[in-house]
């Protein structure tokens, strides 16, 4: 079964819940784009990923990418849907329209990247790649760059790659040792290897832009040293550029996309922004990047749940327990969808999709209030939603993709672990959304080590009040979430004044402590979603509503137990060091 | 790197934690089989495993199982290790003497497939057939079909299968269609289809020996219809059997076992026990054969944990934070190890592999004790243990395998994606267990809905006593576990009673029962590994034992209160609607 994007389900979180279209039109490039153009746009999106993006999946997983003598040549059908993809105008949606993009707010874009991923993931890493740098070059590039290079990469005519990662240097980009020399014509020479590309060498466009984390000559060791150079394949009259895959790598999932091995071998390249400020120019996209991992996340989980959902209305095993459900009819056995432990699963997942979606648009939209609100109070605030819900969003949607869909296989039994179904392949393909782009573990640390704890919680503090100003506490959810709210508010204080004790605690409830806040934000959203009386007359999302209170929200209080335990047990033991010294 | 058996592990908890050595010699049977021997064949089995078994894994996932016009072709390697476990006499390692096998206690067979699995789980699946095959016939077969099959099966000369599962019936055994029909010679002529046959064809033995689920003509429907039916591969003579293999699946894992869809056209086979009584003939063998599957799932995690734990000393990205490590010499990045977040996924499953490990290696013991002790009373508590303990286990062990496994991938970042380290591997194979010998679904349902509930929970109550009496109420964690114990008891009423009132609750909260009951026992075990003395001098299990309390045991609460909320929530409703009556 292919994947079908419900544009209805998505409708009603951005229309009703998130008061998107008005949110957007008061922004000056949006004043034309309202909820009529805005709905069509999704109605096409569906269309497109549903009919042509969708069929090409499996043979993405089956077939995969070969390589071949330095080529690599994509999985059958991909090329097609790639050109499909980029004559649609779809890679430059949201572009500027002086690069020849089309100007629409990013929420649209979120949504598009959300659904491609759930029907295709190996496919949608190619242009998930383009919009990074896109972004890196408006930003930083010189204007010859930008005349040669912008148009094409926002069009998605030519893709990109970002080359970031070394054998040694993973996390830790500080390590990297690729070097850059620079040359009498103000061009560079570049020499060294890179790992893990996405996409550093394919079949889909004539040419490929490398963005190369390098070195230049006595640059200082660390971070610091780093420099962003734009290395293309192909150079000005169609000449092969010195760099080379050398390799493709054997993974667990997402064959339809490339993961090359790359050699540059003194390959002529050109700095994009200043010396030494590589990673910043890098940085500049990554709110939207990781926030583009959490929507995969999110399509990924939207795409086991659909194809359990299915099964679950299909298939018939023993008798579910209590009255006699409508649909047995006079079948010997119920459908399994009536059985409790299947109905769990289910509902758990729509719970995490709907909750998820939620924030991740709303996300979205502050990345466009961010980019365009004519108030600069307003910037700040949505930028500082981005800096702090993302990582939060990218950690707890990739996470619950890949636990997810392995729930949503075991809806299969047996059936689940074989091929035949594509059940399997969404687990595999979804357990990467954990590692790259900042592994989880890194996203709990960017969130509470870095964001939350300098300002002593004041930043976090300010959107957890937002959130709470969007509570009505005479409804009893409203009220639920407000205590959690203060809970959190109180919470950071309580690991900050730890921290000062103990600088490693922070870093052991890095991960506890993101979850509290995801949990926190989805009891918010799953508020929202109830407010807006969709519970009544819908009841596959009344369902979900109560799965969340049930199965999914319990964590919260788990985790808050972890987090005090941990901050006591340190101020026992201070207490008892200090007591000692006193004696 | 291949897996390595540490025998000095489960020595301690085997001889140190469980007094195994002295509550086996207590057995008649195994009166001669003292600690020196019991560490002897341990040894051995680790050398065998490590040596022989190991280094062909991945082969088996690379190469895999090839179907070829009806044969099945194993992976290269597979051949000789197999001849070479069979020549070692390790199949019939806890087989009768009268059936050419050793007559050793179940507990060390539960370690060497333990460990087989761990080193090669597709491998492992072939002779992890045999065993309960062998007890089937044993208890049930005719003389003649003993003579001629049983002393074969026990050796590991002949494979078998258990030929259960048909298209439509998964969990459901009661629709399976298999149609048996006698002859006058005594035989019976077996048709239909069989899918998820693991070992149904291959080139391991020259004779496969199937056990079939069938049904004879104007049987009942339903479960208490079916019969169960040997079918041997060739006939007396070497004549070629009516049954074939179809075609061999494609999996998400366990490529080194060949996964048969059978096909019987009138074959030639022999009733087994009673007719109409197939399933209690196969349900013989079916503790042993969960617990087989938990130890898989333990080896598993352990593999996975071996895999990570010497990466994260060999791995160096950024700073550690706190005080400079030791480790840290000159280099400019501390070992992943000492990283917080990577302490602390390996420190957890060591928790659970050890924990899970003394109740495993218990309930092996229980099964010699069930057979053996020349007490019934004593025969009947650790029958019954076995049963309540056994779905536990099955179901904690494997979800743990599995989401454990993906823990450790974590660990090695991107490197944990590809193929290299073997560790995506690992997460791919440990998914099935989850999934075949009854879903963990099934499991938990199995034991609170079929076996405590039904007695108000009498059994249940009277495991945790045994438990309960183990522990000394003056140590601190005995006496934490001790208040869990008596939490549990306590669940058990509450569940009964609300299951009076609404019998779907027991179904809705199975598995948060189930998750409660194994966080008790491992809270015992890890409270008799403690009160061993072992976390004095073993830096690492002292760690686990910390990670045990701070991460793993918070789960208790949280599933705790789950269930009581459902209890609450129906009486609540209760009241209303009694409510409304009286009005």
């Amino acid at each position: 079964m292919d994947y079908r994007p419900r544009p209805e389900d998505v409708r009603f979180l951005l229309n009703v819940v998130l008061d998107a279209p008005a949110r957007l039109q008061a922004l000056a490039p949006f004043a034309e784009v309202d909820q009529a153009l805005q709905s069509q746009v999704l109605d096409e999106a569906a269309r497109f990923v549903g009919e042509v993006v969708a069929p090409v999946n499996r043979a993405g997983d089956e077939v995969g990418c070969r390589f071949d003598k330095g080529e690599v040549i994509s999985p059958p059908g991909f090329r097609e849907a790639y050109q499909a993809f980029v004559d649609g105008g779809w890679p430059a949606l949201s572009a500027a329209t002086e690069d020849g993009g089309q100007g629409l707010p990013s929420v649209l874009e979120a949504v598009l990247y959300e659904w491609l991923s759930a029907a295709n993931h190996g496919l949608t890493m190619a242009p998930g790649l383009l919009h990074g740098a896109y972004a890196c070059l408006k930003h930083h590039g010189s204007d010859a760059l930008k005349t040669r290079y912008l148009q094409k990469i926002a069009t998605g005519e030519w893709l990109a790659t970002m080359c970031l990662t070394e054998a040694h240097a993973g996390s830790d980009l500080g390590q990297v040792r690729t070097r850059a020399v620079p040359q009498a014509d103000g061009s560079f020479r570049v020499s060294g290897s890179k790992i893990f590309i996405s996409g550093g060498e394919h079949d889909l466009t004539p040419n490929i832009v490398h963005l190369v984390l390098c070195r230049l000559p006595d640059a200082p060791a660390g971070p610091k040293g780093l420099s962003l150079v734009l290395v293309p394949k192909l150079l000005q009259g169609g000449t092969r550029n010195a760099v080379h895959c050398e390799r493709i790598e054997e993974k667990m999932g997402l064959h339809g996309s490339p993961t090359c091995s790359m050699r540059f071998d003194d390959a002529t390249g050109w700095l994009v922004g200043e010396a030494g400020r590589g990673l910043a120019a890098m940085f500049v996209m990554m709110n939207s990047a990781r926030l583009h991992v959490a929507l995969q996340g999110i399509g990924l989980l939207d795409a086991a749940w659909q194809k359990a959902d299915a099964y679950a209305a299909e298939r018939r095993q023993m008798r579910a327990p209590g009255a006699v459900p409508a649909s047995r009819g006079t079948e010997a056995a119920d459908l399994i969808a009536e059985h409790p432990a299947v109905r769990r699963i289910l509902d758990t997942q729509r719970a995490w999709i709907d909750g998820a979606r939620t924030l991740a648009y709303r996300s979205a939209l502050m990345l466009d209030v961010a980019a365009h609100d004519a108030d600069p109070k307003a910037r700040e605030r949505a930028q500082r939603w981005c800096s702090l819900v993302t990582p939060v969003l990218k950690a707890a949607c990739t996470q619950q993709a890949f636990h997810g869909a392995s729930e949503c296989l075991q809806v299969f039994g047996g059936h689940g672990y074989v091929r035949e179904w594509g059940i399997e392949q969404v687990v595999r393909d979804a357990r990467v959304t954990m590692i790259y782009e900042g592994t989880n573990e890194i996203q709990a640390i960017d969130l509470l080590v870095r964001k939350v704890l300098p300002d002593g919680g004041a930043a976090m503090s300010a959107v957890l009040l937002e959130l709470r100003d969007a509570l009505d506490a005479s409804r009893e959810a409203d009220a639920d979430v407000q205590r959690r709210l203060a809970q959190l508010r109180y919470l950071g204080t309580t690991i900050a004044m730890s921290a000062h004790a103990n600088p490693v605690l922070p870093f052991e409830v890095a991960d506890d402590y993101l979850r509290v806040v995801m949990l926190t934000m989805m009891a918010w959203a799953w508020a929202r979603i109830e407010a807006a009386g969709s519970t009544d007359d819908d009841a596959g999302r009344a369902r979900a509503a109560a799965a969340f209170r049930r199965w999914v929200l319990p964590e919260f209080e788990m985790r808050l137990g972890i987090i005090k335990r941990a901050c006591e047990n340190l101020a026992l033991s201070h207490a008892a060091a200090a007591e000692g010294v006193a004696r």
